[in-house]
């Protein structure tokens, strides 16, 4: 931490500062101008007392971090790229992982025809909301348990693994018992809870970005769940709320790059959830390959107009067979395949 | 909603577009111009089946809300504000509620001190984090149960009624045990399971907005809470984020006169987290009050600079009582006593 | 300057940043831990090489700024609050500045009776745009010279000192023929020619904040109109931009508290812009007084809903007289007046 | 436009609305429900008053827009897309335009060296600022003229073309009789004054999105361009601003797609600026041309760390070199060369 002390502040008011730091348990280098003066302290910001609270002297102007606070997440304390087993499929490997399927899952029909149909156009793992977080409690709030019933059939059915959103820390056992990701809502991002149980699972676990998450705080998410002993988190990418209107969110694919450098985690994209509209999902599934993208989670539904939820951003059969055959000349550029 | 079609789309493809309103329930209107129609449906939003899907046909522009989407929070449905019975205290009646304490609670000594030192200054609610949701899972995670014994204990001798928060549905009995108002901090503002499993406890609930929550989607997670039967609903501004580092949040005062307009709720500003600076807390209270709030909550400490979460926002007791003191004439402008 | 090096660098890569940051003249204090080490650098940064670009060097981490940027605008410069003298009326003082009158200046009617009206109502500085930027360029766009002239009869018959925007270094000496106050608007706000030319008519200038201008960003545009010589300046905040639609803007008050700490300079509330919404603007002038507005620029219109431009946030005549008699409370809780 | 009338109005005062609707021009359908009523207005919005301030009347909820704001850069109104000619070098067809340069000219001996490295890379337009748009007064504002006459120099010693930014309405004649296309920076994205007076000049020009500028509003500030006559435009994206702090700017690459839908124009793409940092922008070059980028606009320097603005930000010669031939697999993926 380095302490920034308020200009022209008197010798005896840096000292004070200088004992308190001592006194919490670091080392500190003071560094006394004419005008400016600084402290750097020297220790361990995970294991002592935070210095931050230290802005709260009248003397001090500002207190600045310098070390990163995420440690297990980091490529420097794992440099190997994480490849997590899915139930035999692995995700973070040299394959392109495709997961797509159903908003929200509706009825048995909509989901065993487009489990059928994402199959055929390549997709290994199956998405599919049994539990729905809706802005309003108004809206379809999924078939819960019934859900996870028509995934387990699909599931059996195809083959396809599959991944659905757990919502409540007491729906946990139930949807890990069904699938094999657990996914973490963007509105959960931050939810500590629900991500420590989650955790505990030992299930892999696909980490949405909060809608106004800093990268940093992603990761600290992420660290959540590796500081509990699970290390099969996938970071995803989905968008994050900015002033533009066009695009329900502003797909954020820098950060995709900077998780792939930063951390060992697999990286997949949202870009049903990221544009918002089902016409840019397809070029962004190509930005997210070039980007580094491990995987792509995609909106496949057998008729977008109709869906109980999102429509807008759902692709329906035809489309999503073209989407994926029209990502070929990207998968070669970054030497992957699907 | 209105569905707007795509310039130059002929006859038979608008005609498609109302078949489908009309098969989902509404009654529709076409209004077909040379170049740009529209079409107006008439139906209940909140339990037909939503037209926003239709974004997803070719022949559609955009689909655009009319209606406002909550009902039960709205000041249209209960015109008098609604006063809430806080365990005696009303909040949002004419007196200004006062709640403050310690960002957490660290120990009986402090929480006790504290205690006394903010009612003597006027507050008649104490807060204090028994559970804290922190950003690194290597941060103090507050005291937990031992917390809110702590929490009862202070209400036993001082008589002051007790906010704070609860981040897990397994917790939410144990904390309503101690707690006289259930606060949902910004993180879980859209954790609708927490929001459900709270209302149902029928205590009174502090309802922060979320970092990046949209004011409607403020107000619909409070429909979520309403419509569970429990209407002792407290709105809490406290800050959204945005590109702006000088304060850790933007504390949006416009929100807290549009709450009051369009709902009948009480509402309630954090200057603390607001800021993110604990100079600026007491002119924001007085800015709060001149925007219409029904009360402030305010991080107080008995030494911030040695605080264990968020020192840096806290006042200590001295600078407490100069600002309870310093917003008199503002109480007094807006015809408001503490 | 803080240089953070990055974990595990040897010591040579260490000692190259050190000869850099010397030979560009900076004495640098290396404080060299087993894993992190940091280096400050004391130098004036102002008149020295920015040493920012050394994050370009592969051993180092980040390179964080540790003094302010602004100097002349600052209040530790200038303790006292600067107090612009505006052709006899004061602007800063004890007094509340109040400014009102049309968005865009449309007819001599118009603008004259608007003029009387808010006179009459205790306003001091007639507001009106005769260039206008709109964001199309089929929209209504001022009446050019003919609008100042119209603003040079408004003057003559009412004794009202001019803002007036200046959107054009070749127009900045007819604005300043006319108008008593240069505004720079918030789309020009960084647009530092037009600054540089407004600043050397000696002219006080009203400084609006750009829509997604960091404080300090204002504060070194102000910088630049100080560092002409010319000291005449306020500061206008009228909103920032983020994610919130229910208002046009979210008007940031805390900036005013900022700025009025930070700088020595008056600062200007523009509710009008910061709302865009004429509903709200009575509330948020009564908040901008309690967080210690110098003065208010509100739209007044004898007719909003025909309005050339931005009707929806204009107050009729009427609403302008109710507006400043609802202030008197707040002028008296921080003891001024109109 | 369709006004949303408040619910529960009574017909009379729907009436009123429809009569002013009539009185502005346009053509009303009023569709009258039992409790929500809309007025939908038929007419066209970029030749007749705007209706938006009808907002202002007390009986109005709102009022939402329609059409679409822009025509002469829509692909609508010219389907083809616009292959611009600069000095015989094609921006816009099926070759990707590599720019790059210095982010400021300094030298005559950095501008040489650099013009040679980045065509002997690939490059066919160089970029380098002259006239520089600073935050603070104090930082380096470019050489000027000075650096006009180096840009001239360079282009003929290589032959590559010249882009280089106009600040000032006063420098437009000058900057055109240096560069091949004129660039307008994001701090000048909304100075209305300045596009015009470049687009007069017939020069293409390179229009960067402003920092919080909408897609639709970039849209609206080309189409001030294309309106003067002018259709020789390049939109330019270089991230926008948010929360996100990782990066300099969060760059948006979904609105290259929008961008290359909605319009004819080229799209470029600055990962310099974009990204504020060397490290990200290869693989932010390679995501462009993923998501139909018409060319790259990178900052190469011959000493990043010595720079005289932006430092972190540039790529040196080597870096440059390798980032070209890197990005092969992308352009044979979308079918072009450099």
């Amino acid at each position: 931490m380095i302490i920034v002390i308020k200009p022209h502040t008197p010798k005896d008011q840096i000292d004070e500062v200088v004992a308190e730091v001592e006194r919490l348990g670091y080392t500190s280098h003071a560094i006394v101008g004419a005008v400016q003066s600084v402290i750097a302290c020297i220790g361990d910001e995970t294991t002592h007392h935070t210095l931050e609270a230290l802005s709260a002297l009248p003397q001090v102007a500002k207190v600045m971090a310098v070390q990163r606070r995420y440690k297990l997440v980091s490529r420097e304390s794992h440099p190997q790229s994480t490849v997590i087993d899915v139930a035999g499929v692995p995700v973070g490997g040299p394959k392109l992982s495709l997961m797509a399927g159903p908003c929200s899952v509706e009825s048995e029909e909509q989901l065993m025809k487009t489990a059928l149909a994402v199959k055929a156009a390549g997709a290994t793992i199956l998405r599919g909301g049994a539990f729905k977080p809706r802005t309003s409690p108004y809206e379809f709030q999924g078939l819960g348990r019934d859900g996870l019933k028509l995934l387990a059939q699909a599931r059996a059915e195809t083959g396809l693994r599959i991944v659905t959103e757990v919502l409540s820390e007491n729906d946990v056992d139930d949807v890990a018992a069904v699938a094999d990701i657990l996914q973490i809502g963007a509105r959960n991002a931050q939810n500590f809870q629900l991500l420590i149980a989650a955790a505990r699972t030992g299930k892999p676990i696909l980490l949405k970005r909060g809608m106004s998450e800093r990268i940093e705080e992603w990761f600290l998410a992420a660290e959540y769940i590796l500081s509990e002993g699970n290390v099969n988190v996938m970071l995803c990418e989905r968008g994050i709320r900015t002033f533009e209107t066009y695009t329900r969110n502003t797909l954020d694919l820098a950060a995709v790059a900077i998780a792939k450098k930063e951390t060992h985690l697999p990286v997949i994209v949202d870009p049903s959830q990221g544009a918002g509209r089902a016409d840019l999902v397809p070029i962004l599934c190509a930005g997210a390959i070039a980007m580094g993208a491990d995987g792509l989670i995609v909106e496949v539904h057998p008729h977008p107009a109709e869906a109980l939820s999102d429509g807008q951003q759902q692709v329906d059969f035809t489309g999503f067979q073209k989407l994926v055959s029209g990502l070929a000349p990207f998968l070669q550029a970054v030497g992957r395949s699907v």
